[in-house]
Order: C-alpha cells, then sequence, then structure tokens
C-alpha cells in the first residue's frame, strides 16, 4: 500500500473523532510577513497539538485484541497527552515514559488524562531503550511517536485539510511552514501534500542549536543533535530525524528554516495578539520562520502550521512581555 | 420579512467572507462545569469577535450607492474594530467613535485597520448623540452595534452554526451561555435557535455591577445600568438592552448569568489552560458561568459562546496569575 493510501485511510477512521481545525490569518501577520499567511490551528485540536491525530491513528489500526493489551509511548509531552486520551477514549491502559525536563503542565495533564507516568533523565537514558524494554515486559503495544506508519498517516491529514482549506481560499501554491522534531508532522504533510496539493512546497522548521532536520538535508543523511536538552521548544527536541521520516522530507521537502527561541516566542505573542490562539515555543516556530526568515521563502503565500499550545503559564507570560 | 428569515438571508451574504468558527470542549472543563461543555469559539472570528459578522450583515445589506459615502459606528472596541475592518474590505471610509477608556489594543486595532478614530468620554457623552450628529453632518451611514435588523441577523448566523455543529455532536437540548452586553448576539442567536434548535435555551451572561440585561428580564422592562465605567468586561458593558433586542430576549431567553470580574479572569485562564484559545474576560462571562453558576443550570450539555480574543497583554498576564 503506497503512503497516500494510507492517510486516506487514516482520515476515513479519524474522521468521526478528530477536529478539523481553521486556517487562520490576519492582516496584521500578512504585513509583518509581507505576504499573505494562513494559520492552520492544530492546537485546537483534541489534547491541544496535531498529535493526536497520529495517536488515534495508530491505535485505531491496532487489531482489537492488541489494544485491549494496553500501549506505550515515549514523549515530552505532546504525543504522551494525545496517546492518553486516545487510549481513556478506547477504555485501554497507557504508560508513558516522559523526560525528567518536560513542561510541568505536559505531565500533569498526561497524568489527568488518566495514563500511568514514567520519568526518565533526558539527558543520561535512552527512551527508546526504556520503552523496548517496558513494551516486552508488559506486552504493551509501543507506539512510537513518529516511527510509525500509521502515525505518519494521522498526522498525514493535516495535509489532506491544508490542500481543501487552500483550495477554498483559491491558494494553489504555497511555502507551507511545518514545526519539526521527529518529521511525523512534516513528512506526513509533505506526502499528503504531494497528492493533493503538488504546487506546495513543505519546509521543515526548527530552533536554534537543534536543526538536526535541516543539517540532514543538506547533507542527505541522517545527523543528530549535539545535545537534548535546553530548549525552549522542548515539543520538537528530538534526537535525530526519525528513519521513516527522513527518506520522505529527503525526496519531498524543501530546504530547512531555523529560528531563535526569542523569535519563537516573538511569535507566540503574535498569534496570541493577532489570531487569539495559544501556541507553545515550539508549535510556533514556523509562524517565526514566516515573520523573520521571510527572505528565504519564494512564494506570495505562505501556510504555516501551528502544531502546539500546551505551554506554561510563565512561558507564555514571558511571551507577551517581548509585545 | 420575518427574523430567521434574515438570518438566513444574511447568511448567503457572509458565506464568503466570515469564518465559520469551531465548537471545541475539553474533558478538564467538562469536569469542572459537571456536564458536558462546548465552547463556540468566536474570538477566531475575523478581527477577534463575533462582531465582524454583524458588521457585514449591514454594510453588505447597504445600497451600493449608500455604502459608498462611508460609515460610522461607536463601540469599545470590537464593533470598531469590525465596522472598519469591513470598511476596508469594502474600500469605503470608516469613522468610529471610541470611549477613552477603552483598551489601548482595540483603540489601535481599529486605527490600524484604516478608520478615523474619535474618542469620547464614556461617563459624561453620550455616542449615540455624539454618532447622530457626526452621521447627518458627514453624510454616513450609522451602524449601531446592536439596535440594527441587519446586524441582529448576522450575529444570528452564529445561532445557525451551533445549531448545526450541536447536530454533528449529537446534541439536542442545552442550555446556551451568551455573553450579553446590548443583546445582538443573544437576541440573534436566540432567534436562529428558536427555528433551529427549539430544545435548547438561551441565557444571557453579564458582569457583577452591569447586569441590565438579567434586571430587565425579571423586571418585564428595560432598565439601565447605574454606571458605565470600571467593568474588566468593557466589551458588553451598555447602558440599557437594546431597543430591537429586548423584546426578542422577553420572548425567548430564560434568566440571566452573573459573573464576577474575578471569574471571568479564571474563565480567561481556563481557556487558555484547556481549549488554547485567547478570550477578553468580556468574552469569557459564559464560560465562567458554566463553570461557576453551574447550579443555576438545568441541561446536560451546556453550550457556551466565546465571543471575543482582543484583550491587552497585562490583562491577560493578570488572568494566567490565576492559575
Amino acid at each position: 500500500m503506497s503512503n497516500i493510501e494510507m492517510i486516506y485511510e487514516a482520515e476515513q477512521r479519524l474522521a468521526p473523532v478528530v477536529r478539523y481545525t481553521p486556517l487562520l490569518s490576519s492582516p496584521f501577520i500578512d504585513e509583518l510577513a509581507g505576504r499573505k499567511v494562513y494559520v492552520k490551528a492544530e492546537c485546537l485540536q483534541h489534547t491541544g497539538s496535531f498529535k493526536f491525530r497520529g495517536a488515534w491513528s495508530a491505535l485505531s489500526a491496532l487489531a482489537e485484541k492488541q489494544r485491549q493489551q494496553g500501549v506505550i509511548a515515549y514523549s515530552s509531552g505532546n504525543h504522551a497527552q494525545a496517546v492518553a486520551y486516545a487510549a481513556k477514549r478506547y477504555g485501554i491502559s497507557a504508560t508513558i515514559i516522559m523526560p525528567h525536563d518536560a513542561p510541568q503542565l505536559k505531565i500533569d495533564n498526561t497524568k489527568a488524562l488518566g495514563a500511568e507516568v514514567i520519568i526518565y533523565d533526558r539527558l543520561k537514558e535512552s527512551r527508546e531503550d526504556i520503552g523496548d524494554k517496558l513494551s516486552s515486559e508488559r506486552g504493551l503495544t509501543l507506539i512510537k511517536p513518529y516511527d510509525n506508519q500509521h502515525v505518519i498517516a494521522g498526522q498525514g491529514t493535516t495535509g489532506l485539510e491544508i490542500a481543501k482549506q487552500a483550495t477554498e481560499a483559491g491558494v494553489k501554491s504555497a511555502d507551507v511552514l511545518v514545526p519539526c522534531g521527529g518529521g511525523g508532522l512534516t513528512s506526513g504533510i509533505a506526502l499528503a501534500l504531494a497528492e493533493s496539493a503538488p504546487d506546495m512546497k513543505v519546509h521543515p522548521c526548527e530552533p536554534e542549536g537543534f536543526d538536526d532536520v535541516t543539517r540532514s538535508l543538506q547533507e542527505g543523511e541522517r545527523v543528530k543533535n549535539p545535545t537534548m536538552g535546553g530548549s525552549l521548544c522542548d515539543a520538537i527536541v528530538t534526537p535525530m530525524p526519525g528513519e521513516l521520516t527522513f527518506p520522505v522530507m529527503k525526496e519531498l521537502c524543501g530546504n530547512g528554516l531555523i529560528v531563535s527561541d526569542a523569535e519563537a516566542l516573538k511569535a507566540v505573542a503574535l498569534a496570541f495578539l493577532r489570531l487569539k490562539i495559544v501556541l507553545e515555543p515550539g508549535g510556533a516556530v514556523a509562524l517565526a520562520a514566516a515573520v523573520f526568515k521571510k527572505n528565504m521563502l519564494e512564494n506570495d503565500t505562505v501556510i504555516v502550521v501551528a502544531s502546539g499550545g500546551n505551554v506554561d503559564p510563565g512561558t507564555f507570560q514571558e511571551a507577551l512581555s517581548s509585545l
């Protein structure tokens, strides 16, 4: 089965539960960016990020018997909440492995959604190793955050919606900027648009110091980030591009765009002021790129994915202070 | 022509420009409210509030020649921005009369949208008098914020969307809570739902000290607020219920609900945390009522209108400090 067929199948499974998120815009943002900017508000998705798409896609693709035994996932927080909520809706158990430096809000929410949370040290331990071990010990199905075909297909449904909404807005060609960690959302959207809106070009967007995807695309092979901690953009900090996602991004994506933490915070404030949506810094890097890296874009129209909004109040207040 | 027919006609005129805003929810809010809560996120409407619906409805209903002469409006800020933006899209002039104590953000935005802004003293002058005078002097059409049949019809399209979205969610009966100033949105929604979802009951929601609609409904006739200044909920502070809107509310609405400024601020924080939307205090009073006045509601489901998000950063930071 081709990947686009998996995305269409995921779309069918997601239709009854997922939110069709709006495509927003503001004349004030257009002016700052020097072009028309559309913002796909995935922060309004269930659990506050696009991750619910991939989680529901993966859980709904499992055989009933396997699903009933429960699932396990590792995540800095958005995939965690998404898997926890999807499991809760299925009435099955979820075990989530989260880094010690994940935002407290994300840890609290994951627990409140009924998951068992296990904390690990992001700087010293491998979440992959912990996930593999618990998964085999407890008979749980590991739902990887991006290196899972069904997760990628679920995230790709965002791309199908973008294609439809762009058509409704009369937009045919555009740069599509996507906050990028492991590449699940970026590769999913790239696959969906290659089929449904071939004149659009997807660009992964990353925070400074954690630009593994941008460098990997330049070098033609997967390279790692030098460190894993210390970014405000926790949602999109991963060790390196995914094994499944990188070949897709290498084939379909344009160059990566890199923004500073300060630029991401300014984009959080801009989304507050002009779009009335709440973004976390990692979810705002694509909007930041549209405004602060505008000279690197080619099309008259840019479509930005605002991928998540699970931000601690303190960080948000810091962002507003930049206004 | 009956009012529901005017709403259907407004829906046709609005379709190409207005945003169909999402109906959001969160299991965390359901738990606080003790029932299922849906939130109609009109803060995501163009210019950050539902007011764009009424403004576009009124401007699009004018004869071309009259529209070309320009429009005038008075408003604490949301109707102001809405009329300014609608006028800008039509390429016509807009003059807006705003109170001296309107949030700076709303004044700045209205100017940035190309309108001429005239400031008046809310405590000493009558905006109605100023509006009438300028309107006749300059040949401008006055677009009243709620006592205008086309404005009410435009706001009523929110109710048509609520009815559709409730049906999709499997909801037939519900309490529908609406932030209420002059009553344009409340009466419009009540008219739309009376036709399209007759098992729903609309309740106007107001801030303490500015509960003119609640008291008017109790007394059966229009009564005034004792004062006009000093509420955080500036968006919904008006002298008294509208001449056109009150008879509709009297016929169709249930009792009013009153919340404190502190409760409105907590609802702003709740919407930030659980829905990832930005609300101003006046736009959050219905959500506040769903959570803090839950004993006054009857149905298992409540639909809350989150009517606007044009809040100054300082007020928003104050709201987040309540978390």
